[in-house]
């Protein structure tokens, strides 16, 4: 049986990059981190419970993946560079078949993006993964959810709605062929967090958030911090490649409503058109322009030609139903 | 039904101080904190299951209470300055009659030592508490783990074993009467972080570190991180005061082995015994000499008479026995 140190010292402790922000890793009381001069520390938290964000039977590397996935897909919302994580971690039991998978998809994410684990905690539980991360941003340049101002394009990264596809078919409100199935599913399982867009949007955009809870609620997010509206074209909207070959209806709600997507949507003044292009292209991601940002409070939707859409919105939250 | 974001509003959420370090609190997809300069950030995790750290029953503002108690002891062991935390909580549902005092609890500590709640996350699932704690430090002036010198005095907080001790009646190991038994639950329940005798201690003390999961235990983690061993006077061992009633073979097996004291083991070289004294003054805390670090690896007990003393020794692991 591994002991708790054990544990930590096989699976979770790396040698500490070059270059590193961490002065002190895992292993004494506190972690010791020294952002560099003149920035600020951009920090999220992210809990992940088994039953309720991932089955039992989840593929214990991919879970790795997407539980640090989710934190940096925050930090990319702020436009904040990964610096280092905490991992707090209840276990059921100290299973080598399930660390060794867990712990290799999250560093392997972790390194791809120069985020050290710093720290931690490891305990006897229900399954249960929370993760502190934290992001490096000169002052001045975060991109808050409440920065949107009137006349600003809203913009989509990515695509929206195969995350929440993948699930209507899981949970049998559809069917999917196999290799759709597996598309689709990809995006639910190992989300690509956008942290380079993030970063290269610094100084460009203005407000910034990532849908992780459905586009009608995270874009309501930056409606209601920075006291505008919007309106939307739903035929503008860019649908998952599995989604594309759904009916209107579906692809519409899904989009709007469905989770998992951990794409950006961001505002910026539509004189930037061509620089928000050149920032996706550096960052090698495709970009949509879907909307703009108005005086009148609410969401409206359009369709291409401009006639307004009624479509009913509900965003998910974690106490309701 | 309250929502998560309902929540988080009436129970989390509190304005942020004048002089804070927060330069973005909740309600963002990051919170953002802007470090003073020359300082480090010192990082500590933890994570509390119910069945495992504390009872379905519990009391809920002791355990708000507690789990914030239990990290800023990390950062009391580092001499940080406790400036800004993060909250993941998962709840079975969202009860205001547990909810009100948890988070009373809770925000009283933090507000009693200028802790800000930035930001966390909340979801359904097992009642699990997950904190990450911020504190500021100077440069270089953190008391490591790996820093304790030959011939470093060996001090310790307070007093050790009441916590354990209330564990033993709970358990009925043994018999307290009732007024005894609410002292030394006190200990376990409601821990008093030295946050200000760890910050007294910079530029005094060598290494500290908090003592959690018994002396033994935790000293031989700084023995090992420095490479010394270590010689314990029993007799000198500070006894918690409803310990103190108790056999010695009982005090001693308490005292070394038993978890939950929140105390600062530290050192410090034999020529500041005045300058730790005054710190311990300074910051309203008694504290006690009770041994010496030596060359020879391990740990050596002896009585007040300098005779050697043989007891099994035994750390807290979460995922052994």
């Amino acid at each position: 049986m591994l002991s708790e140190f054990e544990l930590i010292s096989r699976y979770f402790k790396r040698p500490l990059h070059p270059g590193s922000r961490t002065a002190l890793g895992i292993g004494d009381d506190c972690a010791l981190l020294t952002p560099a001069p003149g920035c600020q520390l951009a920090i999220s938290s992210d809990m992940l419970v088994e039953g309720r964000h991932f089955f039992a039977q989840a593929d214990a590397y991919a879970l790795g993946h997407k539980c640090l996935a989710v934190n940096l897909s925050d930090l990319a919302a702020m436009g904040a560079q990964p610096i280092a994580f905490t991992l707090a971690l209840a276990l059921p039991a100290a299973e080598e078949a399930w660390l060794e998978p867990f712990s290799s998809g999250l560093l392997a994410l972790a390194q791809k993006y120069g985020c050290e684990l710093i720290g931690g905690d490891t305990t006897k539980g229900p399954l249960t993964i929370s993760i502190t991360v934290f992001g490096e941003i000169p002052l001045t340049q975060a991109l808050r959810r409440d920065a949107a101002k009137i006349g600003d394009d809203i913009w989509i990264s990515g695509s929206l709605g195969d995350a929440r596809l993948a699930l209507a078919a899981y949970r049998h409100e559809l069917h999917l062929d196999a290799e759709s199935l597996h598309t689709a599913a990809q995006r639910m399982h190992q989300p690509a967090p956008r942290v380079a867009l993030g970063m290269a949007l610094r100084g460009i955009a203005h407000a910034a958030i990532d849908v992780s809870d459905g586009l009608s609620g995270d874009l309501g997010h930056i409606l209601q911090g920075s006291r505008v509206g919007a309106c939307v074209d739903l035929d503008a909207l860019p649908a998952g490649t599995i989604l594309q070959q759904q009916p209107a209806a579906l692809r519409h709600d899904f989009m709007l409503n469905g989770g998992d997507d951990y794409e950006l949507c961001f505002t910026a003044p539509s004189h930037r058109r061509e620089q928000v292009l050149s920032a996706a292209e550096q960052a090698g991601v495709e970009v949509t322009r879907v909307g703009i940002i108005e005086a009148t409070p609410g969401l409206r939707l359009v369709d291409g030609n401009d006639n307004p859409v009624v479509l009913t919105l509900h965003s998910f939250d974690h106490f309701s139903a």
